[in-house]
């Protein structure tokens, strides 16, 4: 594994930290231009009442608004957890250069698991994908969360 | 096909006029809720400067800050094109009951032409859907406009 992937999904595990403090599903995650990191975003769909506020899309709306444009050519997004088909779709109409992921998602992720979205030939955009960086830690935080709402039930998760 | 359907899909062609008159590329959507238009959105991406700013993110994103939830059961999403992976995605994101479409994209539809994340029994979440309703006009309001972008050509779309 590279030191620089480390490195980037250890900040996106601190934007998982931020949601989970905000008792949302804590996934987070970075989007990297030239080595640096131009923006964040954690999940929010509760706190927003935002179906579409996922880790992923506010990350790339963010980092889209300090580029002043829609194209994110040269840009890596780094997540905790393998994007759902919402958030692998608008990385391809991002035109992302590069996705780095955490833990795999066999249930809903659309980088490889489920299907592959992500890079699909089919699509004019295509990402190069790396996952199960930090896994086990991005895994592991979202593992504990669910165990702590299953014990101590409050809203649906 | 049901007169109701082509109602709301009207209400959808009047949004991606809106978006043509912003040089957008003319695409349109509303939710309906008990048979009302509970929102609106047309595609905005080169305006907002965001890759997620398609009709139908707009119009859920609208929908959901209207009844204060992230979760939309109950609503039917009209769009004048076949939504892309993304929107599909967003649309099972978001609960809603069904799906009404416009013309089909065979180059990245994801609601049964190229793929169909709006209708997947692996998901969490599958939608009813209905394509081709109001196809024609639907689909000539983005061919005249493409066809106008080649003879005139200004920035990329």
């Amino acid at each position: 594994m590279e030191a620089i992937d480390r490195k980037f999904m250890e900040e996106a595990l601190r934007e998982a930290e931020k949601a989970l403090a905000r008792d949302e599903v804590p996934i987070g995650a970075v989007v990297v231009y030239q080595g640096e990191v131009f923006a964040r975003g954690h999940n929010l769909r509760e706190s927003l009442g935002d179906p579409t506020a996922h880790a992923e899309i506010l990350a790339l709306r963010a980092a889209a608004a300090r580029r002043g444009s829609w194209r994110l050519h040269g840009m890596t997004l780094y997540v905790t957890l393998e994007p759902c088909p919402m958030c692998a779709g608008a990385m391809v109409n991002a035109r992302l250069d590069r996705l780095v992921f955490g833990a795999f998602d066999p249930k809903a992720g659309a980088a490889g698991s489920l299907m592959n979205i992500a890079n699909d030939g089919r699509l004019n955009h295509r990402l190069e994908v790396t996952g199960g960086v930090l896994a086990e830690p991005a895994g592991r935080l979202l593992t504990d969360f669910f165990r702590r709402k299953r014990e101590f039930p409050g809203k649906e998760t």
